[in-house]
């Protein structure tokens, strides 16, 4: 008998049907012999339906408001859910996130969770209920107000209340099968993974691989948390994300992530004296851009420096803005900004073990006439900026490259 | 500088513009000098659009989870209607149900009010905020589960918070201009009432006229708020509800209502014993069937009764299965149910004063050869059960001849 959290995203539960079928899943789950936990995402669409409301009615809605706005999604979904499980013979019950006893800090629309306090939902498991939890959403100390965790918080709530309550396991139903070796639209022979570690899922989740919220890896992490990701239109097994073992360091490289969201900014020509860098990414970090990877170059007399930087494409006109500035007052010639690039990456534990990684990656690219732009490396990840139109080909020959077709 | 409470029903949100057109509304009134609470209901269709998912969901969704479904409708107008506010350059707060303090029983789907704690509200209008409450809902105590106050209920939330607040006025803004003397649909010269006593409205309301939830006016004659019924979509003065005054004490008819949802069950030949009404009406009120009028009709030898009621139309058959259990008990011959059938009734507190009223009814509908059925009296009205073919014309001649046209 095992308790199981199992979060289901928008597309399974999109309309009535779906909702269904997630019904079933769980009865059986049940009668299978385990307790469980659902959490559910607003129905496919939904939540953008009532971010373009906000838009038409203010430039700038208040973060409080669009809180109040976008948890409701969830809300209508835990409770049709519910009613789901009840109408399939079991019994269920709805909480949102509040009465699921989910406390965030009071930074609307990107919460972080401080605490959950499990009550509720332990007694509703011992009373024989299926508890479903409204994702997304928490409420701040005190139950003052409402508060949502950012895109992709569901799995944050799943994989928090599964550390909650100490459960065995927890699934995230998605509409794809599991975590794959590259993106299967562009290379046909990638495979789908039995087995990752938090680390790799870390790396491919911010690397643009969108099957997992990065927090909730995170999370996963800190807490050793067991997730599966897999789909909830078939019954295939999924992929076990779980603390790194021996076999999985057998394996140079798991997976090659992409990123095409990425652009490049360039301060040329900046007279180097000590902290110019911490000038440039103090003011856009107080901007709320987050930099990804940076580098900087010495011209030859040693009097002058090049720093280049990627932000994500959305941020780069605000990222640009800021350089200008910063590039006036430390009187640098200009600002250079590429979009036409994107970031390849390939990611793996063994690295740690298998020397040679990143200089197999750098051949490979050449050998194809990939020119690199910027590096950077992990002790699990090497990341190349190259031209944008080489991604598919560098994501082919890479996964080709380090033996990753099934 | 007063404290106004402004409830906005769904048509007066249906939609992003309309939504728009209430923060005017409420910028125009804050610019004239008044503090103000907003109580709003779900998007017109938004309630509908959530029963019938679930009703594909489940043939009997718990009564809990209807309510946390169905308040969401509220939540999302609340917020949506708080940001419109705030372009239009105001300070505005959405609260919830539970936010707003609305404390109620447990009795899911139709809860009653038990308390409003109105800190939260007082507070954020200290701080120059408008106040927007998602109408229809509340909270039970210790703030564990949600609520929803049945049909109508966003009406109950303003007057009730109006009362809690002490608020100088609650405006109820609809799709019409105010109360009539009558259905304009059917009697063209029907006239706007300025003003009508909470006695005459609650008859109204109660006799199928739905302009406002019955609960709310009762709520409001309580606690002595003022109401005014006004439409949303236009300037026009409304309808003041208020206490009696000697005005309206003159005028022995105050206006026409009718109801066509009404079934008349008949018991024939039931052998008189005592009790036996007794023994009928409890059968039927445990099962939730609201019965209106009643009558019982003795034989001339004495020794057997009809006895006739009317209860809503969507309630005969659960009446007629009952009715046709206890007349087999008591020995009745049978039971028989008219569907065709209507309520006609004149209303006025006048009538305590005028004499004569009732049989002027009488006798203007005899005058066009309308039988009357059942007959039912309270101080300020008389109700007749006719064919219901005759409705239009027996509202029509009673308008005339009560002399309520402009």
């Amino acid at each position: 008998m095992a308790l199981i959290v199992q979060k289901y995203g928008g597309t399974s539960v999109a309309n009535v049907e779906r909702i269904k079928a997630v019904a079933e899943r769980v009865a059986r789950t049940v009668r299978e012999g385990n307790n469980l936990i659902v959490v559910v995402s607003a129905m496919a669409g939904e939540t953008d339906k009532l971010i373009q409301f906000a838009q038409q009615i203010s430039l700038s809605p208040s973060d409080r408001e669009m809180d109040m706005l976008l948890s409701s999604g969830e809300r209508i979904t835990s409770a049709l859910t519910a009613m789901a499980i009840e109408a399939a013979g079991l019994k269920a019950l709805a909480l949102t996130g509040r009465q699921a006893g989910i406390i965030t800090d009071t930074v609307h629309t990107k919460a972080r969770i401080a605490r959950i306090s499990g009550e509720r939902i332990k007694r509703a498991i011992e009373d024989g209920h299926v508890v479903v939890i409204a994702g997304f959403q928490g409420v701040t100390e005190g139950e003052t107000d409402v508060t949502t965790l950012g895109r992709g918080g569901s799995d944050l709530s799943a994989v928090a209340v599964a550390a909650a309550v100490g459960a065995d396991l927890c699934e995230i139903y998605t509409d794809v099968d599991g975590v794959y070796t590259t993106d299967p639209n562009i290379v046909s022979e990638a495979r789908k993974l039995q087995k990752i570690s938090y680390e790799e899922m870390l790396e491919l989740a911010s690397l643009g691989a969108k099957v997992l919220q990065t927090r909730s890896v995170e999370f996963a992490m800190k807490y050793k948390v067991p997730v599966v990701v897999r789909s909830s239109f078939n019954d295939n097994a999924g992929t076990l994300v779980v603390e790194e073992d021996s076999e999985m360091e057998n394996v140079a490289v798991s997976g090659v992530a992409y990123d095409k969201n990425q652009a490049k900014l360039t301060l040329v020509n900046v007279p180097d004296r000590p902290g110019i860098a911490a000038r440039l990414f103090d003011a856009i970090a107080a901007s709320n851009v987050v930099v990804d990877m940076i580098v900087q170059n010495i011209s030859s007399d040693g009097k002058s420096a090049d720093i280049s930087f990627t932000v994500p494409k959305t941020d780069s006109l605000r990222a640009r803005e800021i350089s200008e500035e910063i590039a006036k007052e430390l009187g640098a010639e200009r600002v250079d900004v590429r979009e036409d690039i994107s970031k390849v990456s390939i990611v793996g534990v063994g690295m740690r073990s298998h020397s040679g990684v990143a200089s197999k990656m750098f051949q490979t690219l050449a050998a194809h006439n990939i020119n690199i732009i910027m590096i950077s490396t992990s002790e699990i990840k090497v990341s190349c900026v190259i031209d944008l139109k080489y991604t598919e080909l560098a994501v082919r020959v890479l996964h080709d490259v380090f033996g990753l077709a099934g």
